[in-house]
């Protein structure tokens, strides 16, 4: 069991990929967007490259550029950088695992593979060794989003004994519901695994729980907000804890009413931080900007900030 | 961790239906079975007719004769009996809900229509206030439970505005685990609510959400468990309150890998409390023992008591 | 194309259930709408109380009301009224299959119980039996519809060796969309089953796996094309009856981007016939009447005719 | 409305890829395997780096060697190569369309993106234009396989005016079991499309719906019967084209109940063909051999041959 008094980790967001009108990626702004995350939201660890940064949609190459970018202008800046490297490719994972090494990432994630599926915990098991094995010296993540990937394996029976094949395993990022299964991975932890919790409307829910911290989209633009969540949790303030939770998913809830997806997420953080995102690749499409702006302008009235 | 500061409501056991071997309904087991609710788990409310007690598979007439039985041999030894009144038909839950005032139920709560399913949440709030206008007087519960329902309307959007047309509206059971929805339910309470959250093994995820209490099968035969739990959680000590809920999902996950399901529930319940409960009724099959025996042994085991 | 020897049995309309404007079953339009259909749609079998007839929304005594009914006006006018008896409660289904003898009904049929699903197939065979034999001189028929119970069984699992234990088995209404299911159903046919298909939009496929009918909605309206397409069919006219098919589709694809549902459905029956119909019963919710008009005119524009 | 009277293309194989025992690809084996078909199966067309060629597992580099080997080694045996250029990076699709260029190709094919999923018909449609736009000479052929992709969109949306954008576009492989939205394709066809069905089970119904031909992983080992199949339905015979459908039914339906997934339809085809297809690639499992080989005495059993 996770013991209570263990220090939270705190918030790690999940980057956008910064686009230019014309879809191509966008280095240039990479600077720019991670001093905002950390002067302006108090957010100083990213996982890139993971499903907000429409890593899928990218070539390999593409993929490399972009991790070599976040890493190097996050020098000095953040604590840490995880780069996410899962693909439908095994050989393409293992790539993209040792070009992070190159690159100076503090950790890489991998996803199930979603088109072709695992047709068990095992298969997933030894496809995530498989890449953690290219890059054995990285802090390796398994990252679970059951929903998105269709890939409905319990965590608990992936990570199951799984330091005996990937001794670089360090912990999940749990994107999902199931909080029997999250309470599993924490219970079985053996107590230097990290478990980032991933359905950002219902962190607090997973804080008990025992979370040790977060990884998500919205702390991009409502991290300071979170921020917050995470120290009156810690302190055991569950009564403004669960104010902030209930003030997030109001925004969150609003959102979902005016088609809450990634395009329309990547353009809330256009007009909240400023930063030239673009549009997201195909096969999305760009949101109606009235909508992002009208999302931007709840989470203004409701968080009174910003 | 300091609680919010509202009393916790307690546990409510989701009874099963006792049946004879035949598969006719059983009251004669109702008044032993009461007892060993308050006497050895330690629970006091209880929710009836619902889905742990198969009420979609008996006719008006039994499901009469149950609510009758439950009320009458409950009175002076519960604090509460909620009736579950719902069903596809309109006029059979109106018939139902007035029954319950008869037989002197504390409460109804009706479930979502799921053959034919309401288009929509204002179709839902209609459906439910013409049910509970046939019980004006009684305290009334909205029953949340949209994987087996199939009906994925928002609970915060059914709930919206209801005591403007269910003067009478008390709360909700919810059983899902979208603790967004939940959250804002919650959150819009206007204080007199009472929430109260169905997933059993992801219940102290619901008290950090707010929950009020809990209502499932599960407080049947770990009632004295999760009482625990409840306290541990009420008096500020969150290690405690994981621990036991930890051990009550490696309890389920246990099940769950036996093929957990409404038949090896109830049998499991037939095994730790004695109670001849029978095997449920068609389109039901009986569970094999043994993998409920496996259960009810695992279940010792990991609680050490019993 | 030669057909394959075996006569087509024809149309059935699955009938709605007419409703006063308040809500409660209007049994004095049963009549008209049974000349409707001979005279207008040259329909002259019909299903009764299934789901286009809302029967889950009704009480068991009001089952029993429009069956009579139907069953009285039928005389004389109609070839097989089949009266759907299923519900999720054995002795309900028990109850209204036995009055379906007393009514005088040609045959009925059951569907799966949906809100507690049978585990396997062996169990909804069992519950199957459990009905017919309380009806054991009536034709019975298994109605299959995977989409909307969410049992997903195979239906061809459900029939195999049903006779053993049904003695009066006589078909099925197989209402999916898997036709190797469909076909193994055929394929295992003794010979003196019927296999009525209930995707009224995909009829020329099954047919060319060999149903022997079809059982739908639209046959209350689009009868008349529907009993061309067979004949075309019947003579070998594969041409044809594909250019009605396609007419006939492109109509339900107008209606499913309108919204269509069970709602919209009955009312453009009205429309179309100007039989009286009323409102659907909650938990539905009466559909707009401007986008039913609009699908009548479509389907006049379509077919040119009515 | 396609003319009945429209000549079909026949089959199509969608080839499985040759690896070594280690999982690498396996060049040397495709002479052997483009034998096998046109000799043994009759089948003179195929459809390379597909679902069933489990394209998604492999690096741009990998489809790339692939490619050459099939066009290269087909040259004068086969009618038609069409490789599938789709994955979830548009650029990658760009490249490997001009790739299938350079090697040869015949035509291209492209699913849906399946992680990322487009919110509309019009982002799909897009996305395909700027796969096609890579490759402008060639045929182009849109993949729609719902149950796979998860992308639940309309085929018949997506092809709506897609020649105005994608003057190359030829037709559809469609593996689905909606034959109101196949049958819509259908109808609306110019009249040069081709309508490849892809659900092997059902092609009788399809092709009364007016399938030109069908591309299936099943008529590698399957595809003399089903060339007679496509022949007796030409002819007219429809009781012979429905007694081979119903053979090859309760093989799949046998092999169903055996854990049928691409795997073990891997290892059906190497008992079958002899060929050494070696095992599949991670995150798949290798098939146990005793159920590939049960599923192919059945084959033999039910088709008498072989």
């Amino acid at each position: 069991m996770a013991p209570v008094g263990k220090k939270l980790t705190g918030l790690v967001a999940a980057t956008f990929t910064p686009l230019t009108p014309h879809g191509e990626v966008n280095l240039s702004v990479i600077g720019q967007y991670i001093d905002y995350l950390v002067e302006r939201q108090g957010v100083r660890k990213i996982f890139v490259n993971g499903t907000t940064g429409e890593s899928m949609s990218f070539s390999v190459k593409e993929r490399k550029l972009l991790t070599d970018e976040w890493c190097q202008r996050g020098r000095g800046k953040l604590d840490e950088v995880i780069v996410h490297v899962g693909c439908s490719s095994l050989k393409d994972c293992q790539e993209l695992a040792r070009h992070a090494v190159e690159a100076g990432a503090d950790g890489i994630a991998v996803i199930s593979p979603s088109f072709l599926k695992p047709p068990n915990a095992v298969a997933l098991r030894m496809f995530l060794q498989e890449v953690a094995a290219a890059a054995p010296a990285l802090p390796f993540y398994y990252y679970h989003i059951p929903n998105l990937t269709g890939v409905h394996l319990l965590a608990s029976d992936v990570v199951e004994g799984i330091e005996e094949i990937i001794p670089s395993f360090r912990g999940l990022k749990f994107s999902g519901s199931d909080l029997l299964d999250f309470g599993q991975c924490v219970s079985c932890n053996p107590g230097h695994w990290t478990h980032l919790y991933g359905v950002d409307e219902q962190l607090l829910a997973a804080l008990a729980m025992g979370a040790d911290g977060a990884v998500g989209s919205t702390y991009n633009y409502m991290g300071s907000t979170m921020n917050r969540l995470l120290s009156a949790f810690d302190k055991g303030d569950l009564e403004q804890a669960r104010d902030l939770q209930f003030k997030m998913q109001a925004i969150i809830l609003f959102a979902i009413k005016e088609g809450f997806n990634l395009a329309m997420n990547k353009q809330i953080m256009c007009e909240l931080s400023g930063i030239p995102l673009g549009p997201p690749r195909l096969p999305l499409l760009p949101c109606d900007v009235s909508k992002a702006c009208a999302v931007a302008q709840k989470l203004r009235s409701v968080l009174g900030e910003q």
